[in-house]
C-alpha cells in the first residue's frame, strides 16, 4: 500500500516536509510534543501557535451533503480540526485559554453560503461544548476565501494559539521502562452524542479511496484529482450509506465520525501523575512514536486491542497489509500515556470516568532500537 | 465584469461570507480595523490573531515556474500573505511582536519538496528583512498538507498573533473634513529591490484570466476550476513572458510582484500623528472604505493618482468598466491614510522618506452618503 499511497499524492512519513523544516530552529523545548516559542513578556511564560486542518475529510463531508442533503456534515470538519490542534496542544501541556484563528477556503461553485454558516456556526458551538468541560477557546475571526481554481471543493484549518508556564510545558520522552496506555479512538466517551468509528482525521485519503465504489469517480469529479492514476481512485466496494460491516454505522458515517477530543482525558490525567510521554498518534499512525524515541525500543501488542471495524474492512477491502495500515491508522488508538508501571492504573481510572476504553498496548524496552507491533501471530518492525 | 466575476466563483464584496459572521461577536473594538480580543492575563492588554493567505496568487506562480523553472516565485507568495497579514494589523495598531504560524496545502504531484523548501526558507528570509526593519516575526512552526484532492495546485496561508496595550488600539473611523491621503501600491520603495507593478494581492482570479491567453487553458489545466464556463477562462491575449504594455516588467512579474509591506510607513506615520482612520485596501478594492464609513460621504479623485499599467491593461483588454475596476482592485493605492488637513504634509514626509509615492486622493463630505469616485470626466458612486 506504500505504493498506492505516494501514488494518491500522499505521504505518511512526510519526508519532504521534514526535509524542508529540519534545519529551522526547534523552539524552546525541542522534546515538546509542539513547537514553544517565548512569550511577548515574561520570560517564565512561552507560547505556543499551532496549526493544523481537516486535511481531506472535507471531501467526505461534500460527498455525504451531496448524497444526503445533510447539513450537519460541515460541523464535524469543524470539530475535526479543532481536534487535531487541541490534541497535540494537550500533549505538551497546554490548556489554554486558547485564541482560534480559522482559514476556510472553498470552491463557491459547489459550497454554498449555507455551508459557510454552518462552519462558523459550529465554532461556536464547540468553543460553547469545550467550555462546558473547562476548556476556553476565545474566537479571534479568520479568512474566509472564495477560490475554486485553487481548491477542488473545501479546505478548514485553524491555528490556535495559547500562552503557559515555561514550567508546566511537558517533554515528550519515551523512556526504558514505561508501560504505554493507549486510549481508545472509537467507542463513545461520555462527552460524545454518539458511536466514534474511531477514524480520527488521518489517513482518509486513503480510507475514502479503498472503501468508496467507482460511481463516485463518475458521479463526483470534483473530489479527486484528475491527474491521479485511475486504479487509485475510489477502488472499492461501498457507497457512503451502505452499513459498514461489524459496526452499527454507514460507511459514510464512519468516515465521518468526528475526531474526539482527548483534552479532557489528559487534563484529568495530569492532576495525578506527569507521563514521561504522551502521543498524539496522528500523522504516521502508530509509528508517530519513533519521532519522539530517543532510546532503547519501543514494542507495541495490538493483540491488546479491539481494533475498530472501519479499520478491519479498510484492510480487507484493498487488501492492505497490516504493516502499511499501522503506519497510516491510528488503528483504534489515538493517544497513547508513556508511564512508569506503578501509574497504570490511574491512567485506567482517568480514561474510565470519561467513558474511554484504556488498553494496556505495550512498553519501551532499553535494549534495541525502533518500533516492533506485534499483532495476529505477525511482527511488524519500523 | 461582475457578472464575469461571480461566474468565476469569487466575490469582491464577500455577501456571503459578511451573513455567515454577521452574529458573531465583534470583539473588544468593533471599529477597530482588525479584530480584538482579551489578553490571556492583562486587562490593559489585548491580542490580535489575524489569518489571510496569497489568494490565487499561488496559481500565478505555478504557471511561472513551470514555464521559466525560476523557483524564486514561492518566495514571493510568502510575502504576500504575510504582507496581507502585517499591512491589516498595522490599521489597528499594531506592529508586534508577531508569532507566526504558517498553513501550506499542496498537490504533492505537482508542487515538488523543492518549492516546498523554498516557501519555509522564504519565511526565515522575510522575518530577517522585517526584523532589519524594526518588526519582529516569531515563526512557530505550522501544517504543511498533501492533499492533492482537495488542493489542485498550492495554497498558502499564515496567522499572526501578537499582543499589545489596548489603549494603542486604533479606531477606523473616516471622519467629515478628513483628507484621504493614499499610499502608492507600484513604484520601488527603498525597502524594495526592484520595481512593483502594484497589483498586490486581490483581484487575482480576475487578472489571471483576463489578461493571461487561452494556450493556458489547455496546457495547464490544473490552474481552474474545470467546471467553469469556458468563455471566463483564459480569455486574455498575453503569455506570462511577453512585456506588458507601459511597464518595464512582463506580465508573469507584474502579476506576480509581491505585496507591498506598508508596516514600516504605517508606524512612522504614527510617531507623528494619530489618523482618524488607516485602510488597507484589499477586498473590494477602492471601495473597502464603505466598511468603515458610518456618517457623511467618501469622495475620491482618482485623476491625482497615476494608474499603475497592470491595471489600465487589465481594463482595455476585457474591456472592463471602470466602475467595476475600482471595486476589485486597489487601482494604484492599497493604503489610506485619513488625516485632518493640517497633517497631510506629515503623511507625505513619511511616505518620501521610504521612497514611495503619496497621493491626495480625496476627503470625507458632512452631507451625502457612500462613495463616489471620479475619473476621466465620470462619476462611479457605490
Amino acid at each position: 500500500m506504500s505504493d498506492w499511497y505516494a501514488m494518491r499524492g500522499v505521504s505518511a512519513s512526510k519526508d519532504e516536509v521534514k526535509r524542508a523544516v529540519q534545519h529551522l530552529p526547534q523552539g524552546l523545548f525541542p522534546d515538546a510534543f509542539c513547537k514553544v516559542v517565548p512569550d511577548f513578556s515574561d520570560p517564565d511564560y512561552c507560547l505556543l501557535s499551532h496549526a493544523d486542518g481537516a486535511g481531506t475529510k472535507p471531501v467526505l463531508a461534500y460527498l455525504q451533503w451531496r448524497e444526503t442533503g445533510d447539513a450537519r456534515v460541515w460541523a464535524g470538519i469543524v470539530q475535526d480540526a479543532l481536534a487535531m490542534n487541541l490534541d497535540d496542544m494537550a500533549c505538551a501541556g497546554c490548556f489554554g485559554p486558547f485564541v482560534v484563528s480559522s482559514v476556510v477556503s472553498r470552491n463557491r461553485r459547489l459550497v454554498g453560503g449555507d455551508a459557510l454558516e454552518r462552519l462558523i456556526a459550529a465554532g461556536a458551538e464547540q468553543a460553547e461544548l469545550l467550555r462546558s468541560m473547562g476548556f476556553e477557546l476565545v474566537l479571534a475571526g479568520g479568512e474566509t476565501a472564495d477560490m475554486g481554481d485553487v481548491v477542488r471543493t473545501l479546505d478548514v484549518s485553524f491555528t490556535l494559539t495559547a500562552r503557559m508556564p515555561r514550567n508546566a510545558v511537558l517533554s515528550c520522552r519515551p523512556t526504558p521502562g514505561d508501560v504505554i496506555v493507549g486510549l481508545a479512538s472509537d467507542g463513545r466517551a461520555v462527552y460524545e452524542n454518539r458511536e466514534n468509528s474511531g477514524i480520527g482525521c488521518n489517513g482518509l485519503t486513503g480510507a475514502r479511496h479503498d472503501l468508496l465504489s467507482d460511481d463516485y469517480r463518475l458521479l463526483y469529479p470534483e473530489t479527486f484529482d484528475p491527474g491521479l492514476p485511475s486504479d487509485v481512485v475510489y477502488k472499492g466496494r461501498y457507497r457512503m450509506s451502505d452499513p459498514l460491516p461489524g459496526s452499527s454505522l454507514t460507511v459514510g458515517e464512519a468516515l465521518l465520525a468526528p475526531t474526539r477530543y482527548f483534552l479532557p482525558v489528559v487534563a484529568r490525567i495530569l492532576r495525578d501523575l506527569r507521563p514521561n510521554a504522551l502521543i498524539h498518534s496522528t500523522g504516521g499512525g502508530q509509528t508517530k512514536c519513533l519521532s519522539f524515541l530517543k532510546k532503547g525500543r519501543i514494542v507495541k501488542d495490538w493483540d491488546a486491542v479491539k481494533v475498530p471495524a472501519i479499520f478491519s474492512e479498510i484492510q480487507r477491502t484493498m487488501p492492505t497489509d497490516w504493516r502499511d495500515m499501522f503506519r497510516t491508522y491510528n488503528m483504534g488508538v489515538r493517544l497513547e500515556v508513556y508511564v512508569r508501571p506503578d501509574d497504570v492504573g490511574k491512567v485506567h481510572a482517568a480514561a474510565a470516568e470519561f467513558g474511554i476504553r484504556a488498553y494496556e498496548i505495550g512498553r519501551v524496552e532499553a535494549s534495541g532500537a525502533g518500533l516492533t507491533i506485534r499483532f495476529q501471530g505477525q511482527e511488524y518492525t519500523y
